[in-house]
């Protein structure tokens, strides 16, 4: 991939954009972002952690829109950040006139470019730019389940004392409090986590998963999280320039699979250099169903609510 | 961990060798053989490596079997390699007496290490090891499992499409054509093998897993397989360098495990620190544990044939 | 390395906090911060990373010094940022009671570790710990010349076009604006500099590697800069945790090197797992000689200015 | 990139494959070599890896050309190895009717594509691929100097104590016995050698660095290195696919260079993703430019004998 370009140089646009140079994920990384100097300096911040990363990437920062040009990946991580005691939906009123213009730029300046939504609400957000954007699925969807998924299997990590290399864990639905923890696709490498935990312990981390952004912003107090949000993003970048296959959860526009349309919400999605390649429809069980639609109707009334936002 | 010594430079010692050096998994990599020169050679070349890998790892080799002194762990790969047409119980007999010094050398000069049983027949020589040692069985196992999962998970990643990244598998039992893949326990993203391929494919991979070195034999000629067995050795080693409590199959002593007892065999283990710091003991459901059992009757026949070569 | 303790989880310890971590340089990894709930915070945004770098590293945070028990190396980063307009030494005044203070736990709690100093004007912080300790100076050194040193090689990357794996920068003296880039061994792949660039260009980007910290902190506005900072002490860590005997520029107490004795300030030191093993004192000509004394002597003058405040 | 063929599946051939599949450098290595079966049976074992590295490179084997189709790098490591006693020279008459059915091959299949000389002499049998292809020197080119340089890289480190990373050497000349190790480009972070190590252990070095292939065919007896080699090889395609334009020592076509023309052999030239994009011309010493003649008059006389060979 040649060019990717994170628009919101906040500190998950910008932890992003240190993986992705460090990583190497691309030859160029662009920082889009409305504060004067900021994006520029972020950059120039990166760039000399190059000899020491000993990577090539070019780094470079910009007020000026047309920075989007030739984008072969939009990351939208702009936008307000949750404040101690906001729900992820209050804030967005205040965030959907900047994604609406963003989504302008975007169409203006790299017609052709997926779209990884990042930005909160997710499900909704990215719900809007699809509809606003009319474009195909594959392109244009959200990361959620990967951070949430990777919040779940640190706590098991902590909990078990396994290795975090050997856990693995399902979180679907909605990126809020309705989220759908799925322990049944939980496992230890391979051994589903009922083996080791008895259901009161699994429970207790299917709660705290669900509140895990909250978590640690309730700890960081002046700050969402963004460490493991950038490198949640960044995974997903990886599946797509290497045009990995993986089997992750993404917000993905429904079109009847779950028995649910006209949505944006998490589900384990083929993540490929062609973006969504494809949804994957896992029977669920009667709870884990239920949860679903329960986690689907609430992503559905804040869209309803953001139709009233012109 | 300080220092490794690998016992036998062959292609699996030497593949082994130049991964731990790589990686930086220890300070200094000791090759042990018996051949003139050629350990020495092999130290050399690899040190001649570090200034693309960038480590500081020191490698040298030597015949005489001091330089086994202070090593923290010893990975035995020595012995007469399996030819085309000769199963790994052929390579028995010609191996035992090679295993045997090479005990001994290990009492004498390393009477504190663990040690790390890759020789074939390797359930066989674990045993003869520990037997010959008396250590307790945390400090002396097996590689087998490790590498015949993967192998697993490259079948299954080729039929699939789905990322290596994404595939967990899990192979119990002897290392030979009797081993017990466990189609329950291999996932996709923790979502279990049933849910993308037919029953027929799962015994088609199950069935080539276990002829898997034999594949590569008939295919190479005059070589055994050593890319993934060394690879294979070196993710057990970095398992137990970061003592990291990685889940993964050794070849272990059992006690009553699985119903068995006085034999080694493919077992999953906490492995970290302090070597097999544990057995799990899964439940098995009827065909496993039949297949399990069948197993370790293999393995024991191949134990009794060697108690009478003194 | 068992266990590495960050004093001051601002934007600098939490980075170097992220990099140890990801890079497995230790096994444990403390935060320690006066402010509340903060370090518990960052400590779990960074172990939610976990899964995505594969790392088995724990990571915590607390308010309490005792905390700092058992570490093997303690880096301090505490202390109040520079803000826009303030010179590193104007931080000074503010600083030095945190500091002494910090001294004193690391004294009472860590009374074997090594201390690798972060926060500014760190040659004359360095200087006050080393006195406060009454430790050996090999124990107690700084970061300095290793971020100016990759922040000129990236000058020198983006003015050449040439790989930042291949330019190699050296830069002496204090870690202020009268530091002394040596352009004389700075390379590409071992060619000095001067075959590639004019002598104006060379000056050029050596003014604007001293005036490089603040070139950040103009475009970032509420933040000094915090990623290769981070990444350099990072660098730092690396080169002791693996004994590698780097050659790197150090804050080190000088006694008698280049003609200075009493004063901490930035030379080549052989950095492994003794901490600074030995200073090369390597042979300056007239002009090096004559900035790196004027160094010296702005050093001198901020050291001085700190024996009034008790 | 998107396909990388190596022809000839010997050890350096594997060596490099394995490489560039764990560090994904291309989404296809292909192996070619006229030996049935063995090339399949190499990427299998190869592809056994992708678990424990974590690559979804492919890697398949044929004896049909025809697999060289699509390749955007072409790698020659096949002909016969050199045997104790014999000189690079010798495996010439051998090796010149392989390479020319090689390069046929190329030409058929691959009209497009780089090509990367490693068998040897891989001076003279680099102006032969050049001369039979008629191709731009920019695409035809050979690997010598960085596997050279990195031999003399690691005696200075065991000679030092230094660590690997801060050493860098430079290696010019005809990849023979003649070879020009430059010192005056050998440095440890920049410092020039000649402040480490008095003059006669520098030019010990040099020998021992010109004898260096020799010295591990010596020890290893029925193999030449292909450690170190094949890790040289990937250092190159890494260079191109990342289009990192590093100043390496490449195999090159001379116009009049160092007052050379119609010759191939080793000097620094700027690698990148269109392949040897320019040639640096070093102004050497008086020393250094009658070595640099003499290892030209070398390799003239080799593309001499080799004039007569149809």
């Amino acid at each position: 991939m040649k060019k990717i370009t994170i628009v919101g140089a906040g500190r998950v646009g910008e932890t992003t954009a240190q993986i992705l140079a460090e990583e190497e994920l691309c030859r160029e990384v662009a920082l889009f972002d409305v504060r004067e100097d900021v994006p520029e300096g972020i950059a120039l911040d990166i760039v000399q952690t190059a000899p020491f990363f000993e990577f090539d990437c070019a780094v470079h920062g910009s007020n000026d829109p047309r920075i989007l040009k030739d984008s072969d990946l939009v990351i939208v991580a702009a936008g307000f950040p949750r404040k101690p005691g906001m729900s992820r939906a209050d804030v967005l009123e205040s965030n959907i006139r900047v994604i609406d213009e963003v989504t302008d730029h975007i169409m203006a300046y790299a017609p052709e470019t997926m779209v990884l939504m990042v930005s909160n609400p997710v499900d909704t957000l990215t719900y809007r730019v699809a509809q606003r954007t009319g474009w195909s699925r594959n392109r244009v969807f959200g990361q959620a389940g990967v951070l949430d998924a990777s919040r779940m299997a640190s706590f098991i990590a902590q909990e078990t004392g396994f290795s975090a290399r050997d856990i693995t864990t399902m979180v679907l639905g909605g990126h809020g409090d309705t989220m759908v923890p799925v322990p049944r696709f939980c496992t230890i490498n391979g051994v589903p986590l009922s083996y080791f935990l008895p259901e009161d312990r699994v429970e207790a981390i299917m709660e705290r998963t669900r509140k895990g952004g909250a978590e640690i912003l309730a700890l960081r107090k002046n700050s969402s999280a963004y460490d493991a949000p950038g490198a949640a993003v960044a995974a997903m970048v990886d599946a797509i320039v290497n045009n990995r296959r993986r089997l992750l959860p993404c917000v993905a526009l429904l079109e009847g699979e779950y028995g649910e349309a006209d949505i944006a919400m998490g589900v384990p999605c083929v993540l490929g250099e062609k973006g969504v390649e494809s949804i994957l429809e896992l029977e669920l069980n009667e709870r884990e169903q239920a949860d679903f639609t329960q986690s689907a109707n609430a992503v559905r009334s804040e869209i309803e609510r953001l139709r009233d936002i012109q």
